[in-house]
């Protein structure tokens, strides 16, 4: 049975249900405004670790486990987990992962990461190829900066369109069953690439990405941003976010009454000096598996269109003076 | 309707064919036993670019666009391109596909890439959400001795156990319809971590991911290893085919008659000096899209099931003294 739509969406025949979630964050995240939705707030960036990449890995492993053991669910009954972060051979993730023994799909899709999982993740229990899987992704802002920028001893000066890596893991378990809320579409992305060469300006590179996406997810199915009680990109800050307005006007979508962007959600502006804001693979997911699940949950919002952000350059390809490519995958999640 | 079966296995039921493929190597590939099977052998390390990253790209991008043209369709048929490599932050597919415009799941399975792209586009078949889907995975010597190991101008000596990443890029084409061959089933691995801490010994990290997969596969599907033609690894080389074998024998399968191993088939041992075998993401892909695709349409083998094995290292986890987690993943592929 064909359950594609348009250009890059499907819609799922069985809606899967978001059955759990977990948010486990670093220390100033959790002096940011969600404080109270996190399921754990470490005190010690390192999470007990000696090196930022393990701190990480046991942030994704800790993660993961604690979505499961919420949703009532041993590790066995996870059909499939799929994972990625930011870390060069999202190593994160897959040393996080390694104990549980369950089939592992990795992924990389940078900040998308949690997007893209979503909607592999829907479609795999949509299609009956399971009952359960697992979705993470994962960040360490020590980590991240120590693979993509510079060494933090150096104390080097951060320019303001600069954001500022989440140190965080979102895992969300997902249901072929359940009492909702549901994954009732996904769009998958394509990569775009306008050009922007600066590494320091990521929403700036990301939101034609998401505005590509988003208008391929209204026009697929055939509905207008006010179907979305909140339509929330992952990581654009603030100049991504001005830059998406701009383009989605142009393209004749007016996102200003719904659009919000979760870095800028995560982190206080005026008391957490963040510059554009919050970004990176957890940046998205742990928003995701704290307040935007909560607000699902509460019927603050009962449609939300969740819109994970993505900047795909490498270390190498920035030195060799490469434009920045990216992605963002857009997963829609209902009440009712 | 449930189409998992045992603990990690799924048996399509609408077996999603191998429509085309398309290999692309380097010279040193070129000169191999498989020359005659790949469809470009470029003279040129570089492939035309100025770095080796653009290099991989570049092999990327040509590899996709002539597995479509070779299958008859646009690319605009393609409905999700999967792929991966071994460049930190995927960055050879994130610029080799950036020029597409189709939807994209960037995948990161190390060497293990091609198998999981391909169990995940047969699900995407089967299950209903798209008509076409291309998988590509790719390696470039150059770019994983600089990512990975030593500056290749300082002529570091390498040891016996060490592998030769193939310098090349398989795309494969899978079609909801066709006249085949089928992929059959899929058994996604989970990631097994058994201590080995030589990052130049990947063959042995990774005989133990290959032998769990293979276990679980023959459980699940409750056949023995002489349901098939050929069983086939993607780059365990020498020493981790051994092992593979002693693994199997202890599990009481014997595959001294049928198992081979992709990094053994794409260079001569005793003209070509690579050591232990070939290995990277484009070793299984390029050999899949040429010498054993080529096997299947000629009836020469009837019942392929491929293994592409994966190390999930990093740099830093290995400087960090950290052992090397691997994963497999087994994909049957099936006349008739």
């Amino acid at each position: 049975m064909k359950k594609y739509i348009g250009k890059q969406s499907v819609r799922f025949g069985n809606p899967p249900t978001v059955l759990e979630a977990a948010a486990i964050v670093g220390p100033k995240e959790g002096e940011g405004p969600l404080r109270d939705f996190y399921d754990v707030v470490s005190p010690d960036v390192l999470f007990g670790m000696d090196s930022w990449e393990k701190a990480e890995s046991e942030m994704v492993r800790q993660s993961a486990e604690l979505a499961a053991k919420k949703a009532g669910l041993h590790m066995e009954d996870i059909r499939y987990m799929l994972a990625g972060d930011l870390l060069s051979h999202n190593s994160g993730t897959n040393f996080g992962m390694r104990t549980f023994g369950r089939p592992f799909f990795g992924l990389y899709g940078a900040c998308s990461a949690m997007g893209e999982g979503m909607g592999l993740g829907a479609m795999l229990l949509d299609g009956g190829y399971a009952e359960y899987v697992s979705v993470s992704a994962s960040s360490h802002f020590c980590g991240a900066e120590k693979t993509f920028r510079f060494p933090l001893e150096l104390g080097t000066q951060r320019p303001p369109t600069a954001s500022w890596t989440v140190t965080g893991c979102g895992t969300a378990v997902l249901a072929a069953q359940g009492k909702g809320p549901y994954i009732t579409s996904a769009t998958t992305g394509a990569i775009v690439d306008m050009g922007i060469t600066d590494a320091n300006n990521m929403g700036a590179a990301m939101a034609p990405a998401a505005a590509d996406v988003l208008i391929n997810h209204f026009k697929d199915l055939n509905i207008g941003p006010d179907y979305y009680d909140m339509v929330i990109t992952g990581d654009l800050g603030f100049i991504g976010r001005d830059l998406l307005l701009v383009l989605m006007d142009e393209a004749g979508y007016d996102l200003h009454k719904n659009l919000d962007d979760c870095g800028l959600l995560i982190y206080d502006r005026v008391t957490q000096d963040v510059h554009a804001g919050g970004s990176g693979c957890g940046c998205s997911a742990a928003v995701f598996a704290s307040r935007l699940l909560a607000m699902l949950r509460k019927k603050e919002i009962n449609r939300l269109l969740f819109v994970p952000t993505g900047a795909l350059h490498s270390v190498a390809s920035v030195q060799q003076g490469e434009t920045m490519p990216a992605i963002a995958h857009a997963v829609a999640i209902e009440n009712k």
